[in-house]
């Protein structure tokens, strides 16, 4: 460290944070990452080290890892209690780290609207703790069933509701129904027609950010795959042993999974500037109002593009990781920030095993070309020469053999008091 | 499954109850393997997914994949609670499961010698769940030293206690020295030297069931890895800064890990049979003495061989498996068993990377050619093509790049408390 040097300090190792911590590697500034955890989540293919087809380590990257190789880059472990923004310094778990740019990208997590005690019966898979969590449940789920004799309970256990239609929660539901055949393959009791998921979705349509014609699309590809979908159902109650509906109906499983919102983390949340549904509201060129030194992008912040707020998608997040970086770099050589612009360059989803859809302008595209090009662009964006080759290990090892990446779980007998007799 | 024909239960899928398993696939009988966990464990390998440089599915092998294609052969999960060795049951949490023969290889646990407070501070790496908290508090050390500045604190994360000075402990010690490097290879402020390993065993050679000139060469290769040595040296108490031994000296370290013993499991010391050790005593034939129609092997059972008792290792075990299949089968073609007998094949130990100690009757080895032949009678016995495809991979990997399989951990925080300040 080079302690004349304007030290950037940027909190949060997502896609926003990350790339804005490598946009500054020729920058004479220091900078430190700052994340509660010693990783990177690629959170585009989560879901599929949920279903077990992926390892936890082929979407977790470590951060020292990544910038091992940026001398003016160091990564430091802690978690952010408060912000200092009038004297300019974080206060972690560890201590006071002091500033003289501060990048936040803390992110989301999920929004149970205000029913947080269904984290506890239906994670979801947005940080890697949950979604090997997910894991553990669905594996356990269909190893006590083969297991156990007593009919309702066998039933109770094969039954899957998905919370959410928007990206995640299609592209769960779709890689779940194709690794019943997988992950059956080995239990002579259970064929996987008698595995059910169920799919609530509180719109009338899927893929809500989609055109209608993807959305009829991604919702015929999930009912060819044998997903039950509940369009225009909203969740009243969740529970071990299933979830009730407001029509009043009630769908009983042993596992739910939760993907219906997201917001953003308590510290954005804390940070006394103006909110919109809890997100911070920032200058066009990403800074807190009257904080210029100050930065929020990524999932915490509401930035406006042409009358519309930039969605909550990692291509955003790493443009606005650049974004900041150059307008540090621009406010050190005393010239002009410019105002950030957003580059949609399209939507894309998988469905099930060699499916997607994807929407570029006006290009839509579905089935195997469209799941092909999901694969390249995000084996593309994935950190690390290792990560891919596993990646694709993974994904032709279970093309060709059916066999998962990870079919084991440990602590098996925790979710017989979860879910069990209910 | 065939109701007339013998049904065959097995409790335990390690080397010994799984040998049993495959050994009977071309018997006349059903064979049911009860487990707790869907996985069959390599522990000879465990302790390098402890160090991170193999991942935990590298090591742990679903039990349904390996006896997939054995049409005889079941898989069902559960825990037993108690055995009828009367009336020829045994009742898991799942229910009641009748037998014809039963084998009980349930193996061993962590002995902490009365002082089982001790496994919350200490743990051993035995199971694969304590394997991977001992992965994450190793990590989590390094992670924190980085980020803390107190030099105190500092220190203490850097100190490592290895307890127990078998092939576990020896193993252990020696891939945490070697790991050291590359473990702060992406840590700018912590050097290997930084890192301190001691290893405290209450005898005064290291490897007791080794030769005396094995001994030797394993303590000097160990300290020139830099572990220091505690020869001779009892623990008196753990807690979460360090140990203390009995000649009344401290040693200060937020990590512990325990080798120092292993006992059989509560299943085998409540058996109503005569117990050694906890090790229940069995006929030549490896039956409970009045019913040969149980059989109890591998870790938990003590079986003489030329006056000496057969050690806990998986060669044993795996011949013990075999052995109580073929006395089934010569029971149903009525002929009469065979007394077990010992192949002794020889032990290693690696030490490090590319060092390991051998003895093969009076044949003994080290250095590297004993590390090449360690890498291949492991991947010999590790089951399953994806398995040795992965750990070759991963120790390619890590031989040209330095970059180990797992370097990140879940829930960073939870050790604070638990080491923390002391």
């Amino acid at each position: 460290m080079h302690p004349a040097r304007p030290q950037v300090l940027i909190v949060g190792g997502g896609f926003a944070g990350l790339t804005a911590a490598r946009a500054l590697k020729r920058a004479p500034v220091d900078v430190t990452l700052l994340d509660r955890e010693n990783y990177h989540l690629f959170q585009p293919m989560l879901y599929q080290a949920a279903t077990a087809e992926l390892s936890e380590t082929d979407v977790a990257i470590s951060l020292h890892e990544i910038l091992a190789r940026q001398r003016n880059a160091r990564v430091l472990l802690g978690e952010v209690a408060s912000v200092d923004l009038d004297r300019r310094f974080v206060t972690t778990d560890l201590g006071e780290v002091p500033y003289d740019f501060l990048i936040l990208a803390t992110g989301g997590e999920p929004n149970y609207f205000g029913r947080d005690v269904w984290e506890s019966v239906a994670p979801s898979p947005k940080s890697l703790a949950a979604t090997l969590e997910i894991r553990r449940r669905v594996i356990t789920a269909l190893e006590l069933a083969e297991s156990i004799d007593d009919p309702a309970e066998r039933c109770l256990l094969l039954e899957f509701i998905v919370v959410g239609g928007g990206p995640t929660g299609v592209e769960f539901a779709g890689a779940l129904a194709d690794a019943r055949g997988g992950l059956t393959r080995t239990m002579p009791r259970t064929e996987r027609e008698h595995i059910r998921i169920h799919l609530v979705h509180a719109q009338s349509r899927l893929l809500p950010t989609f055109a209608e014609d993807i959305s009829k699309k991604a919702a015929a590809q999930l009912e060819r795959r044998g997903v039950i979908l509940h369009l225009g159902r909203r969740v009243t109650e969740i529970d071990s042993t299933g979830a009730s509906l407001d029509d009043g109906s009630r769908l009983e499983a042993a596992t739910v999974i939760w993907t219906a919102g997201v917001r953003p983390t308590p510290l954005a949340r804390a940070l006394p500037v103006e909110h919109s549904h809890g997100r911070v509201v920032v200058a066009p060129d990403l800074s807190l109002p009257g904080h210029p030194e100050v930065f929020a992008i990524g999932d915490m912040a509401l930035v406006e593009h042409d009358g519309h707020p930039v969605p909550g998608v990692s291509p955003a997040a790493m443009q606005q990781g650049r974004a900041v970086a150059r307008s540090i770099e621009r406010t050190l050589q005393k010239r002009p920030r410019e105002p950030f612009r957003y580059w949609d360059k399209g939507s894309m989803a998988q469905i099930g095993h060699y499916h997607a859809v994807a929407q570029i302008g006006r290009l839509h595209l579905s089935g195997i070309l469209a799941w092909a090009m999901w694969g390249l662009v995000h084996l593309y964006y994935l950190s690390g020469l290792r990560n891919r080759i596993s990646v694709v290990f993974n994904w032709l090892w279970l093309f060709f053999t059916r066999q998962r990446a990870t079919p084991i779980v440990t602590s098996m007998h925790h979710p017989l008091e979860v879910h069990g007799k209910g």
